[in-house]
């Protein structure tokens, strides 16, 4: 018989989540961070940052397709697409499913991230294994990248970790500025933004910054069972298209793939905000 | 220094949530089921039925808000409501704030838990602990009540337990025929239908019975922290009126109490669902 082994994560000092584990498959620190691989019997493999959960085999088709598609549907025409961490590549693997897209561009600060999902995640990184010509990867700091780029993108996404670490600049003003420079002139930016049940000064400081930057901000929402409350939500910051008036429902609805959260309706209904959430961010 | 412990309620044989709690303020066993009411630190009190998380002072207003307002606020005219089940009381709290009802009934199965919510959730069992006249309480099993009454309501509000002891009755095609003769020519049943994460069978099966008894059958979703992955549903049955086509959203948006989680536009949104599960739910 196997340990009885849980691995339980604190979403604050007093609740969490424990999940049932069999095997560790990498523990390891890289010069950013502790990474680590375990497989669990409920979520299949999960991937840990600093000992919080980033992935897991399971639920991860929620997380991508919500950092994805909503902002690949709504701006008519996206050839390049930078993402911002998302070493594990489920973010990239979206969104070589547009063909629109022509180039992808991977900015991941940490390549022991990249090597270990190659290597023990491969149904997110199958995008990122260096076959795909129409995606580059680049090891290095997001915000190191950005600054030497300028209306290049049409389309990029902030798939960071929680703003404590190496990710804590990509919650700031200052970073939202480099994005908007890097973006085209009808350019959209994603970032994930935390959960509007445990994090609301997080999201009030996030949004103060986003709107002193961009001049179309909204939040929309997902459930993510891993994530603390699983009420997780995600920022859509754009300079020319808005997300509901400017979406094509026609083209979403026509898409030539499969996707297990998202879909046409759904991409609305994210928009309409619980009335607490709403206030966390109201201006 | 208080003992440091945690309350962990399994969701599935292999993953779970887990709070700290500080103390039990009441445990005993009625006729029907067990009963434990404890304070824990991040959810304030909180009511667990045969182990099972029902409701906790922080997350209950989600729960309440949205198995009484989407049907409350579809319904042109709703003046008597029935609840089977929902002996916390927070359900009953939300329809009094609806000065279109006239008279609302209560009917639980189990005295001990409207006894124990009035005594220890006043927040919640604010409205049925006998001051208000425009509240009835049955202490009676709904199946038994409910075979009694014909045409008699306009809402009836399922707020059951999960499919397992006193409320495996209350998931069944001959159980949602007694509710259908016991509404009004233009009523409306809401039922709490479990998670589209974790209970896929459950949701089929109980799906295809409701559909087997009211034109009009959908599902809408709410976040609930506490519960099973924290993606939870209802299902809206009705003889005449859809909850998108006939919701008067000016009506909804003049509200006069305020909502935390449900609002006009959520209202619409709750029923735009994540394709896995719509597809539980298939016809």
């Amino acid at each position: 018989m196997i340990m009885d082994l849980w691995y339980t994560e604190k979403h604050s000092d007093n609740a969490g989540i424990t999940m049932k584990t069999t095997q560790t498959l990498f523990s390891g620190k890289s010069k950013y961070q502790q990474l680590d691989i375990v497989e669990t019997l409920e979520f299949g493999r999960m991937m840990l940052l600093d000992g919080l959960v980033m992935v897991t085999e399971r639920d991860e088709f929620i997380y991508h397709d919500m950092i994805v598609h909503p902002a690949l549907f709504t701006h008519p025409n996206p050839k390049k697409v930078l993402v911002i961490g998302g070493g594990d590549g489920g973010t990239i693997r979206e969104i070589m499913k547009h063909e629109r897209v022509e180039h992808a561009v991977l900015c991941e600060i940490d390549s022991l991230v990249i090597e270990k999902s190659i290597d023990l995640l491969p149904s997110m990184a199958c995008e990122i294994d260096g076959n795909n010509p129409r995606v580059t990867l680049h090891v290095d700091d997001g915000l190191a990248y950005i600054r030497e780029h300028q209306n290049e993108f049409d389309i990029i996404l902030v798939d960071s970790t929680d703003p404590i670490g190496p990710a804590v600049g990509l919650f700031e003003e200052n970073f939202y500025q480099l994005v908007f420079s890097a973006l085209k002139d009808d350019g959209i930016m994603i970032a994930q933004s935390e959960s509007p049940f445990y994090h609301a000064e997080i999201q009030k400081s996030m949004y103060r910054n986003l709107r002193a930057v961009f001049p179309i901000v909204e939040m929309y929402q997902a459930f993510i069972p891993t994530y603390p409350s699983g009420f997780w939500s995600f920022a859509f910051a754009s300079k020319t298209y808005h997300p509901i008036r400017d979406f094509d429902q026609n083209r979403a609805a026509s898409r030539k793939f499969h996707t297990r959260y998202y879909n046409e309706d759904l991409h609305r209904g994210a928009f309409m905000l619980p009335t607490f959430a709403r206030e966390n961010i109201a201006e």
